[in-house]
């Protein structure tokens, strides 16, 4: 059984924007696709990634680590984004957005919806990824939260 | 019943810096003080605030209105911070740290420990939060996550 060609195919370094790496990054996601993602990340000690409901990854070799026990368990998903904040100061930028995942062709009620914080440096001529913080809401709605730790 | 006097009052902007800003904005968390929470966040449209298992809230009104209901309900907590992470850029800083929360006087092992993104601007001379990202590992360990969400 042959592979069906890669609709999009992800895009590699350099990336001249944060957007052009996020891009990167999640057409890797989608395609699973290891190699692709490992190009994503910044070669810097302080990488660090931090899946939903997940504890701190720290440094390109644990994160890619996880990454790869992902996508050895996962059918390519279907993402869709939505940007909800975007900064950017010299070489650093900052990227906020609501993440749709789901599995590829399922009914969209079985998205999670994930908010990500996505922090990008530019080094060396191309923008990489240097942090990517998930979180899941337990519930929905803008005050949706798990009431029992609701000190925080 | 007068109230305790404030062992740690809290800082007052301007922030000279952003872990200035960051001291007051735990130590208006630690004192559960609305007016010190308020004076620590931007003034800015993008303004946005993500508590543990919460959703998406947005523009400084959204975000201290949690704080106010998390603080009408809670007795001041003790707060521990570990710096993961620091990177500032011109006028853009980003943060990230491990919290441990814990009702005030409680035992270490009742703690809630939190990962949060802080992204602070230097605004009007004055460094303010524009952003807290805030998840809670769901268990222990590097690996952690729900098992179900391994998707992502």
């Amino acid at each position: 059984m042959t592979q069906p060609p890669a609709l999009h195919p992800a895009p590699r370094p350099p990336f001249a924007t944060p957007e052009a790496a996020e891009e990167g990054f999640y057409a890797a996601f989608a395609a699973i696709d290891p190699a692709a993602m490992a190009e994503v990340w910044a070669e810097d000690p302080d990488t660090l990634c931090i899946h939903p409901g997940g504890g701190l990854l720290q440094g390109k070799a644990a994160v890619m680590q996880s990454w790869m026990e992902i996508f050895s368990a996962a059918q390519p998903p279907t993402i869709e984004v939505e940007l909800i904040s975007a900064r950017t100061q010299g070489d650093l930028a900052v990227r906020v957005l609501l993440e749709s995942i789901r599995p590829s062709g399922g009914p969209a009620e079985t998205a999670s919806r994930v908010l990500t914080t996505h922090v990008f440096r530019l080094l060396d001529g191309s923008w990489y990824l240097v942090q990517h913080h998930a979180s899941l809401p337990l519930r929905a709605g803008p005050q949706g939260g798990d009431p029992e730790r609701r000190l925080h």
